[in-house]
Formats: C-alpha cells, sequence, structure tokens
C-alpha cells in the first residue's frame, strides 16, 4: 500500500470510526449539553495563580501602584472563564442544552453568577489560609533558602493552592468543575488531594510524589505530611451505592506529623492532637493525641557481596529491576 | 566581565561545545537518517483522544450530524503524523536517508503506509475495550460521580488509553514510536506501563502515582490496581542480552485485586483468578486463585509524646524530613 | 444575580482582592526587584536539551556541516536567558531595584556575566558525564531497545540531565535559578533530585517516580536507584536554623545499587562501595562495602475468598480503596 491507496482508504476507516462513535454512546458526548472546557479551566487556574501571588507568577515589574490594574484586570478574566465553565457544569448536571433560554436555564445562569460571586468573593480568605501554608513550607523544610523558593518552585504548595480553590467550589456544589481542577494539580505534582478533602490551617506537604487524600478526609491545623502519604478507605466488604456518600477516609486532629509511605485508612479513623505517624506506619485504628507511632523496620539480613565471579548466584528473589 | 565582553567570548564556546558534540557521538544524532519527533507524537495523541472521545477534548458542541465531518477531519491529520512519523521509524531501524528512494527506501515506505491503515482499523476495536474501561471506573470507584468524570479527570484511564494505543504499535514492531508515547503519558499521570504489556478488558487504576508495569505483563479481565503497585522483573545473576527477550514480568489472572504499594516480581510468577493481594505485600512466586494474600502489618510501638520541652530527645532514627 | 450585576459588583471584589494584596506582603512581590521569570528558565531548559542533545530535540535534520551553526545559534539564545535570569537572581538576593545603576549593581551584572560564561565553559564536561548516563541506563535496563531510546523517553535521564546543570548553578551560589530548574524536572519526572546533591559518573534511575534525593547526599560513581527510592534526612530533635546548613543526607559509595522503595536517612549514614540495598529496606545506619542487605519481607497470609456470595466478610481492614 502506498502513500495515496491509503488515502483513499481513509474514508472507509472513518465511517467505520463514526459508527463505532454511535454504537458506544458513553464515550462520545454528541447532544447540545456543554461540556466544562478542561483547557479553559487549567487557563483559569494560572490566572489564580498570578491573582494568588502577584509578581510572582505572569507579568512582573508589579508595584504598589500599578498592582491594582493588574488584579482588576485578572479579576475580570478570571470571572468570564468562571461564570462560562459553572454555567455548563450547572446546565450539565440539569441536561439543559446550550441553547435553551426557558426559565429553568434562567435559573442555572442565575446561579453561575451567584457562585462566581461567591468564589471571587472567598479570594482573600483563601489567600490567608496559603500565606500560613507558605510560612509553614518555610519552617518545616531545612533545605528552603527563603518563603519566596516556596512559593515559586514546592509542588506541595502548588497542590494545596489548588485544592483550597477547588473545595470552594466543591463546597458550592459545582459538578465536574473542581476534580478537573485537582487531577491538573496531581498531573503536575504527584499529589492526589480530593476537592473535597478539608484542610485545616498551615497545611504542608514535602516532596509529595505518592500522596493521596481522599474525598472525606478531615485535617486540623499545624500538619505536616511527606510523600507517598495515603490517607485513604478501606475496602467495604461488597461495594453498595451508598457507600459512596459515607464518610470512607480519616481524620487527622491539629499538629499531627505523617512520615513518608504512611498509610492511614477508613472513616472512623481519628489520628489525634499532637500525634507522630513514623514512615511507612499502615494504620487502620484510631492514635490516641500526643502519641507517636513508629513500625517497627523490617529486620535486616546483612551478607558478603563478593562472589560476582565465583558460581554462587546473586539471585535471590527479592530484587527487583 | 560584562555583557560584550561575554559576547565576545561566546564563539570560543560554541568552538568548544560544537568539538563535543562531533566527539560524543552517542549523544548527537547527525546524519541524514531522520529521528520520530517527539512534539509530533504527543499532538498525535492529543488528536487521538479527542477521535476515541469525541465532544470530552478538543473541539465543542458535536452533534449527531457534525460528529461524521469532524471525525473524518481527525482521522486525516492524524494517519497524516503517523503515517511520517512511522515512516521515520522504519527508516531509522534500518539506517536509510531520509532523501533517498531506491527499493529498500519504497519498501518501508510501503510498510509505513500499511501500518498506519492497520492502527487505524484498530480504532474501533480499542474505543470498545476503553468504553469498558470507563464503565469499571465508575463501578470501582466510590468517589466517582460519574462515567463523564472518569473519562475528563481520571489518570488511570488516560495512561490506558495511550497505552492500549501505543500497544498496537509495538505489536507491529515500531521501533521507539510506543515508547515515546507511553512515556508522555507516565510524565503525566506518574503511571508507567510499558508498551509491550498485555492488558485485559476493563481494568481499572485508581490514583496511580507511582504504578510500574513492565514489558512483559500478562493482565487478564477485570483486574484493579491502586497507587505504586509494581509488577517487575527480578534482579537476574549477572545482566545477560538473552535476558532482554525473556518474559521478565508476572502474569494476573482475571478479576484480581491488587492494593497499594504491593509489588509483584517475575516472570514464572502468576497470580491465579480472582485473588486479592494486600497492600504493601511483597510477592515472587505465584498466588493460587481465589487465595487472599495479606501481609501482617509492621508491629507498631506507641509511646508518649509531650517531652517537646525536657531534655528527652525526639530524635529517633525512624523519621525522615 | 444576572450576568450583568455580577460586572457590576467586580470593582468591589478587586478591591478586597487588591487590600489583601496590599495586607499580605509574603505573597506579593511588589518592588522593583525584579524575581526571576519561571517560564523562561523552562524555556532555556528545553534549548540547553537540543544543545545537549542535538538531532534529538528541537530542529531535526543536523547534518556534520549545518550542526555548528545550530549550535552556535542555540548558545546565543541560552547565553541571553542565563544573563538576564542570574542578573535578575543575583539582585533579587541583594534587594537591588530593577533599574539601579550603582557600582554594585554593575558589580552584579559583571557577576552575571562571569557565572554565565562559566556555566556554558561546562557544558562539554556535564555532555561527558551524561554520555556516561545514557550508556549506563542502556546497559542498565532489560527493556531498554538502544541508546537513542533512553535519550528519548527515559524520565530518570532527563532528570539527571536537569540536575546536572542545575548543579552548576548551585555550586557557583546562584540563588532560585537551580532549584526551579530541578523542580521543574520533578514535575515532568516524579523524581526530586535537589541542585545540592552531588551525583557520580554513569547514574542510572529507573522508572524514578516517588524518588528524593536530598540536597546533601553525595553519591558516588556506577549507581543505580529504582523508584521510590528516599535518600533523606532524620527529623532532628527540634527544627534548629543552624539544621539547614549541615549534611543531613546519605553519602553512597560507588558501584552501589538501590532497589525500589528503599529508604535510607541521614548525614553519617555511608553506604560502602559495592553494597547492595534491597527493596523497601528502611536504613538509618551505614552499610559496610560490598555488603547486600535485604529486609525479610513481611510474613503473607494465605487465606481462600470465595465467600462472596456468603454472609461472611471481606472486611479485613487492611486494604484500601
Amino acid at each position: 500500500m502506498d502513500r495515496q491507496e491509503l488515502n483513499i482508504r481513509l474514508p472507509q476507516l472513518v465511517d467505520k470510526i463514526v459508527e463505532s462513535a454511535r454504537t458506544q454512546p458513553g464515550m462520545t458526548h454528541l447532544d447540545r449539553v456543554l461540556l466544562p472546557h478542561r483547557d479553559s479551566i487549567i487557563e483559569m487556574v494560572t490566572k489564580l495563580r498570578e491573582l494568588v501571588f502577584p509578581g510572582y507568577f505572569g507579568k512582573q515589574g508589579l508595584t504598589a501602584e500599578n498592582v491594582q490594574f493588574r488584579l482588576g484586570e485578572l479579576t475580570v478574566e478570571i470571572a468570564d472563564i468562571l461564570y462560562e465553565q459553572i454555567r455548563r457544569c450547572l446546565r450539565y448536571r440539569k441536561r439543559i442544552p446550550d441553547g435553551a433560554m426557558d426559565d429553568e436555564c434562567r435559573e442555572c445562569d442565575h446561579a453561575a453568577a451567584e457562585l462566581t460571586h461567591a468564589f471571587l468573593t472567598r479570594i482573600p480568605a483563601v489567600r490567608e489560609l496559603l500565606a500560613a501554608d507558605v510560612q509553614s513550607a518555610y519552617d518545616s523544610d531545612p533545605a528552603a533558602k527563603g518563603t519566596d523558593e516556596t512559593i515559586f518552585c514546592y509542588p506541595g504548595l502548588l497542590a494545596i493552592f489548588v485544592q483550597r480553590l477547588a473545595h470552594e467550589l466543591y463546597t458550592m456544589n459545582v459538578p465536574l468543575f473542581p476534580r478537573i481542577m485537582t487531577e491538573y494539580a496531581h498531573s503536575l505534582t504527584g499529589i492526589d488531594i480530593h476537592p473535597g478533602a478539608a484542610l485545616g490551617k498551615s497545611f504542608f506537604i514535602d516532596h509529595g510524589t505518592g500522596v493521596v487524600i481522599g474525598e472525606t478526609c478531615n485535617i486540623g491545623n499545624n500538619v505536616k505530611i511527606y510523600q507517598g502519604v495515603t490517607l485513604g478507605a478501606l475496602a467495604p466488604d461488597r461495594f453498595v451505592e451508598e457507600f459512596r456518600s459515607r464518610k470512607r477516609h480519616p481524620t487527622i486532629e491539629d499538629d499531627v506529623i505523617i512520615y513518608a509511605g504512611a498509610t492511614i485508612l477508613g472513616g472512623d479513623t481519628v489520628i489525634g492532637k499532637g500525634a507522630l505517624i513514623g514512615g511507612n506506619v499502615f494504620i487502620t485504628n484510631s492514635v490516641p493525641a500526643f502519641n507517636r507511632v513508629t513500625a517497627d523496620p523490617p529486620k535486616l539480613k546483612y551478607r558478603e557481596r563478593r562472589q560476582r565471579n565465583s558460581g554462587a548466584s546473586e539471585f535471590s528473589g527479592d530484587y527487583q529491576i
């Protein structure tokens, strides 16, 4: 087959693909009900990052005089995207087509304006929380050279920034939108915080790759978490629909530290105030306040290892490549 | 040194760098044999995502009437990239320069057209597999609000989507191309599935960061895997070239569940149908069907922790920052 | 509230946000001291990748004749960004506003030119190190089909490439810049190597997601590391400022292999030449040369698992979703 022949056969291939698009309706979104637009939501996150940390990201050279113009411009741009994407999410939930304009639609669009307003009203409070997170990152990490470095570089702070804002939309009950935001942060950082999780003040995540924080987690103030920590759910006996709405993830009280690779599971599990959870600890029960829980590290075996050229095998079954 | 002086010295620096490019031939690709173009392959993956999930990504507002035009347009664009990049990969393997046009080259180019056609023919079948993956993600995750959310947001589904398509090119024996695709997905999701791995129907990966699935893995139907799971190879006695072509990674039969952080190693290891592998289990032997294997979690030590202001040290050697 | 009303209320919202920007000075960068520009630094990394691996990334079709022109062009572009961004970083450290031009500023700008020159002078030596890394990746991974594949696809190589160059700027004591580089690589690969870490020759990281290598690590030649390995610090008794400048991370001598998920902590911990550290080993003490250290894998429990339809519960407390 040469290039020309391939071209001649393309229409046939297209027919098969179109047919497949029609017979797999769950994989094709064809009605006039608009879905939210992932790229617009990501663009909005980028603009929000500049709005929340002016002078660090996006436009540089801001001064005390011109900052209000830049923030004004950004707010208008963010409001545009927010309104349009929230509106789509609300119409999507009610399966209202894009062009429609009866009372129910108008209700949806008014709700979108309300929620956009409510979200923007929350920005100063969220900034205050984030200022405490920035300080906590600097205070907690001996490798940090200053708070500017944590704002610029720390993936934990990026993930927390996105989640705190997504959580606002989650509590306003906007579908799809908040999860698109947090999965974008997950992709950039390897940190997977569900928008439903409630995070306290001065939250710090170091390194962060592999962290998973579930939907119904409750996290207190001054909590520190390291890479590979899971705050997850226990597998139910059988999957039941009702499980979706239950508290499935743990509660972490104030001043808790959870070191790398620890796994804490279950909706009734409470890690009490001031507790310290050691690396790789696996826990499915509550821990009393001010306790430290450490795992006996696995017993180690030492052996000489110079037989490389002898007949003895290095192959031991516990290594991996 | 000021800026002018730096500029004056640049040509000298360039000479050294050019010399280094010439004396390190393994790091410089200078002949006329074209390599595949990574950015084009990534662009193609983006277009394939729209082709496979029309209306979700890329162009919005598709209807039953216009969908065929959009899918037709996309198919032509994808065919263009596929043909050009497969052609490059085949010529690359035979070290044929770009301009050349003898019989061997023509053979290469015809093979590229054949493979492009064969790949596009497979799209409907791959869509069918992905439809089952989408359903499985919704059914398996209590945090999922609907199948649309899994298509939009779930990194596991993105990694599986890319791997299923890359696997088609891998089985057609196209070099470089499929691995560029899966490493792109790895970068976005933290999920590293080699294009060689054979995945069964209704495959689900939750959270996913840190998952590694090796080249010669065989995975059955209805398998569920959680974050941090490794399906890897055992380290050989000594590295031998022949090891490259051996089955090095495990076989996972139907209906198996593997919880977070488990490690399963070895080409002869078979996890039997319906088995359940607990979190952090480390396994290098086969598991019989319908068994559950759990690891005794490490014994925990509890201690009070209020000595912060006393002389006693918190320093215990098992924490990490 | 409709769209019009929302627009009318935006100025009020902007006022609140501007006020918040003024009252949280740590989150707003408003003086005329320019910060480095993250996007420019990332653009420079992309250009450096082409400079170091010509023909693989960026412009294709390079020949022995035209390569010098392309490398010359790239060097000039990289020098421009380097000079401007290093200059900003140095002025940032001394809090010198952008326009200023007294003696101290001139000193800063001259230092920026010196450091740009010094950095570019190091490119050939860094390329030599990277050539050995490329070879090591191919030699160590049975799934690798050739060195070209490792250059194109291997996330470990990407992370090492960025870190080796960032480390040059770190040793020149440029603030912020090197960490922005390595966190960019972290975001792409899930591999977090601090720019301060000293890496030996022929370094190999496989898969890599979740790897953390701390600021004061010392790594010898021919070291191999697998996914999820942490080379970290022990938590101090109490956080003291002085801790920031101490050696906090381990030393890994030549020819050491560290398998997936192992954790090695502490600034006094030395893993001796030729040692082999098994998967999931947790170590806070030194290991003598040519020893292999393996962890007793956790004891496994096997149970039948067919009670799905009986009354017996599968719920066991050690699974996670």
